[in-house]
């Protein structure tokens, strides 16, 4: 369905018309954080688990995965809405540090041989983070450069990047990524109009606003 | 222990020094509704449980949960801290009603009997919001008036605010509750720094700049 013009089953379910929602058993569910954990417990004998088994394990996918959505996802748009305001100024190149700044410190937090988040198992972190991750050549394109230093080129922080990178990388291999990615083509269109800051999703107006992810 | 004057202990478990932090078999968690769900998992025979056993009410607790965090709690923060800029100001009404509304849309979503949020049980849900709830004579005394009509005279929304009068009641009631909340003497001096907008904790400060709960 078309989320700029929201049909009207959509609003039944649910008011604010955000995507994804999910019909259940003729109720309604939505926020993606909380659809991918509801998947788990209500299919739990599905392969691949989404969460992890140990209760401190499950509590720092939690941690890290409300760090995506609170920290990363809004600098992720504050840095691809930014629109200069001429000479000097330094609001672009202030947006980019906040934005590679909390990549980093996602990073850092992961499993040190990976290639997932937490392990060798693909999880809900990867995939909460993973369609911004598989879009980052906005900044290449819209931006003047992402700013995340080529291999070999990271100074002292070249172990997180190339963390990063086994970590992207893998992630961008999956099947599932994959198969619910489209081609660039189609989306330029729609990230020029975040590029200049007129884009109309719930998400753009937000970031517009000073606000985090609706 | 002092969140205003953070003790190195805290701040080498938790970087960024917010309360609650929990240490577990020496290792550091935090974020307040990630612990509620940590102490469910990692003590699962303890009673009452925080969590409905239900995969649907589960992920309903968890979408009301996140409104609480997202919604209800920062517009808490941007009406107590709100400055009134004169004469003709309309924003502190604004900032009322932002509140007023959250609080009616969470209301509306409750069991209809009661008296907790999701029915017979005290739960998650109720303790993420209990801590603003209980405080809400802060409006009275700082700000005015909160705005809640008195018994009776609602209008058209009197079952909304009975239903939440209800709520109020039987979690002011509770035990732990009545443990963990201090003299209002005691607070007095703290919500005057909110309420001038001149407190210095994290919360207050992302307010300040238009963010949400940190």
């Amino acid at each position: 369905m078309n989320p700029y013009h929201k049909p009207e089953s959509l609003l039944k379910l649910n008011p604010r018309g955000l995507v994804p929602t999910l019909e259940y058993e003729g109720k309604p569910l939505y926020e993606s954080t909380v659809l991918c954990e509801f998947l788990e417990e209500a299919f739990p004998n599905h392969d691949p688990h989404l969460m992890p088994k140990d209760p401190y394990e499950r509590a720092r996918t939690r941690i890290w995965t409300d760090f995506v959505t609170s920290r990363i996802i809004p600098a992720f748009h504050r840095f691809l809405q930014y629109q200069s305001k001429g000479d000097g100024d330094e609001g672009l190149k202030e947006k980019q540090n906040e934005f590679l700044g909390y990549l980093k410190e996602f990073t850092m937090e992961m499993d040190s041989e990976g290639p997932y988040f937490s392990g060798k198992e693909f999880s809900l972190i990867d995939v909460i983070i993973a369609p911004w991750a598989v879009r980052l050549w906005v900044f290449d394109h819209f931006k003047g450069g992402l700013g995340i230093p080529e291999e070999g080129k990271g100074g002292e922080d070249e172990e997180v990047w190339k963390r990063w990178r086994k970590w992207l990388e893998a992630v961008q291999e999956r099947k599932s990524i994959k198969e619910t990615t489209s081609d660039k083509e189609h989306y330029l269109p729609i990230y020029q109009r975040y590029a200049d800051d007129k884009a109309q999703s719930e998400l753009a107006k937000a970031t517009r606003e000073g606000r985090g992810v609706p």
